[in-house]
C-alpha cells in the first residue's frame, strides 16, 4: 500500500483533535494565532529545547512516540532544574517528509503521554517542512518555587554536592541501541528505557527548592559538564569522589560486558535528567530526607571548594583528574 | 584564511554577552537552565514559529542578520494578531555547521534589532547542531489586551472585513531575490526589504483589539488562507472584492514587468505580516480611525457572510471564484 502522507491542513486538524482536551488555566488552545494561558503567578519560568533526527535520535532506534516523549521530557527537566513546576508546553515540529496519520498520532501521542504525566498540557505550536529529518522544539512555561528559583550560581565554598537517582543509564541505553543487538536490548530494558523515555525530576526539584538547596542543574550533558556549569556560574571549584558517583547494577553489568567504565558514562554521557545540586552542610540531611520521602535516591558526591583548586575528580586511590573538558559539546 | 568555527561553549559565551543587557521584568536571563520573567499579568500569550534554511530562506538571498530578524518578526506577529503586546522571546538555534564569531554576531544581531524594536527582549534559548542547514525557532510570550484576546472565531455575518497596509510585497520581494537580477533588486528595494525584514503590526494589533474588532489573524500564509482560517473558525463565509485588495505601486510595476498578476501575490504569497480583521459595520469607522491615528493604511475588503455562500472572491466585472485552496500549504 502506498504511504499516504497528510497535507499541512490535515496535519493541523489531527493535532487540534488530539489536543482538544480542557486543561486548568487554558484560555485559548491550539488553532488560533497563539495560545493564551492563565498562570497562578505572573512570574514565569520559560525554557526551550530541541531534538533533531540524526543528532539526538535516529528512527531505527526510536519509535516516533519515544521522540515525542523525549522532546517534552527534556524541556520539562529544565523547569525542574529551577525548582519550578511545569504549567504548559508548545511544540514546533519540522517534518523532513509530511507524516502519515499513524506517524503523526504516534509522535504526538508520546509527547502527550509525557506532558500528561507532568501535568503540563500542550497548548500550541506550529508545523512546517524541513530539508532535514524530523525535529521537535519544545517550549515549556512553568511557575517558580514560592521561595524563588534555584540558579546555577548559588553554590558556596563548603557546600556539599548531591545528585538524585543514578547516572549513565541513558548513555548505557544508547550503547545498547547502537549495538543493534536484540540480545543486549532484551538483557537491559531499563537502560534502553532510560534513554528513550527519560523521566524529569519534577517533584524532586520542587522538594529540593523548598528544602533550600543553594544551586541546581539537570544532568543533560553529563555530570562533568553540568556540575562544571554550576561551579563556573558560582565562581567556585569542586572535589567529586568518583566512588560516590551513583551507577545502577545494570549499567555496571553492561560496562563489564563491554569492557568499558560505567563512571565514564555517568560523567560524560548526558541525558539522564537527574538533578545535581549543592547545599550547605548543615542542611544536607534535610535535603536527603526530602528526597527519601519521595522515594528518590540521593548521593553525596563531594564538596564545593574555592575557585583556585579547580574542578577535581578524586578516585578511590587518591588519583586526581580535572573535570573540565569532559561532557558533551554539541559542536565537537 | 581558514574558517574559524566556534565550539558550543564559545557560542554560548558570545550569546550571553550579546544578551546581557537588563530588561524590565527580567529576573533570570540567558545562562541558567531556564529564564524567569515577571509579566504584568498572569494571563500570558504564548506562540512559537520556526524558519528553516532551504524552506523559508536561502543564504544566497538572506544575510544572516535578516534571518535573525525575520525569525523574531514572524513570532511577534502572532502575538500582534491576538491584539497582545510581546514581552519576551526565546530562540532555539540549530546550526548545520558550527558558526564563526562574525556569523553568530550577525545572526543574533538581526534578531536583537527586531526584538528591540518590539520591546521584546530575548531572554533565553538553546543551541545545537543539526544535520540540515540553519534553523531558528522563536517562542514569544506576551500579555493580552485588557479587554481580552482577539480570536479567529469571532467573525459574525454582516461584519466588514479589513486589512492593514498592503499585501503581496513580500512575495514580490521573493520574486526579485529568486531572479538573482541586480537590476531588479536595485529597482525594488522596498519589496526586497518587505521580504527580508518584515515589520509585525504590534501597535496596530493593540489598537484594533482596543477598538473592539470581532476576529483577527496575521497574513502569514497569504490573505486567502488566513481569511479562510477566520471564516472556518467563525463558521462563516465571506465575499472579498478583488479590486479592494491593497497592493503597492511598486508591486504593480514589478508585476507588469513580470507579466504576472499582483493580486495573486497578495492572495497566495504570504509573509506580509499585515493584520486581517473583521468588525461590526457600525464600528468600522472607529477601527479605521484608530489605524489612521497610527499612520497605518486600512482597506475594506468585503463582508462576512453566512457559511452557506462559501468564501468568494468577486472581481470588478462580477466574476466569482472560490477562495479555498489558494494560499500556502507547507507540505505541498
Amino acid at each position: 500500500m502506498a504511504r499516504k502522507a497528510l497535507t499541512e491542513f490535515e496535519t493541523i486538524e489531527i493535532i487540534r483533535e488530539m489536543l482538544s482536551g480542557p486543561a486548568p488555566g487554558l484560555v485559548v488552545g491550539p488553532g488560533d494565532d497563539a495560545a493564551v494561558f492563565d498562570f497562578t503567578t505572573n512570574s514565569i519560568i520559560l525554557t526551550v529545547d530541541a531534538i533533531h533526527e540524526g543528532v539526538h535520535f535516529t528512527l531505527d532506534a526510536f519509535d516516533l512516540s519515544d521522540v515525542g516523549w523525549k522532546a517534552v521530557a527534556s524541556s520539562v527537566s529544565d523547569v525542574a532544574a529551577m525548582g519550578g513546576e511545569p504549567a504548559c508546553a508548545l511544540i514546533s515540529a519540522a517534518f523532513g517528509q509530511p507524516p502519515t496519520e499513524p506517524e503523526l498520532r504516534s509522535l504526538l501521542g508520546g509527547a502527550i503521554e509525557m506532558s500528561d504525566q507532568c501535568h503540563c498540557p500542550i497548548v500550541g505550536g506550529d508545523v512546517c517542512s524541513s530539508k532535514a529529518g524530523l525535529s521537535l522544539t519544545v517550549t515549556v512555561a512553568g511557575t517558580p518555587c514560592p521561595s524563588g528559583s534555584i540558579l546555577r550560581s548559588g553554590a558556596r565554598e563548603g557546600d556539599l554536592i548531591g545528585v538524585t537517582g543514578v547516572l549513565g543509564d541513558s548513555a548505557g541505553g544508547l550503547y545498547v541501541l547502537k549495538s543493534r543487538s536484540d540480545g543486549l536490548r532484551a538483557a537491559y530494558p531499563g537502560l534502553v528505557e532510560a534513554h528513550l523515555r527519560p523521566r524529569p525530576r519534577v517533584s524532586a526539584g520542587v522538594a529540593l527548592a523548598a528544602a533550600g538547596v543553594s544551586a541546581m542543574a539537570d544532568v543533560s550533558d553529563g555530570l562533568a559538564r553540568d556540575l562544571s556549569n554550576i561551579c563556573r556560574a558560582s565562581k567556585a571549584g569542586c572535589e567529586v569522589h568518583l566512588e560516590n558517583v551513583p551507577v545502577s547494577d545494570a549499567l555496571r553489568e553492561l560496562a563489564a560486558e563491554a569492557l568499558l567504565d560505567p563512571v565514564t558514562w555517568a560523567l560524560s554521557g548526558g541525558e539522564d535528567y537527574e538533578l545535581v545540586f549543592t547545599a550547605a552542610p548543615e542542611g544536607f540531611e534535610e535535603v536527603a530526607g526530602a528526597l527519601a520521602a519521595l522515594g528518590v535516591h540521593c548521593s553525596l558526591l563531594g564538596t564545593v571548594t574555592g575557585p583556585a583548586s579547580g574542578m577535581r575528580l578524586v578516585s578511590g586511590d587518591g588519583e586526581v583528574t580535572e573535570m573540565e573538558g569532559l561532557g558533551y559539546d554539541h559542536f565537537l
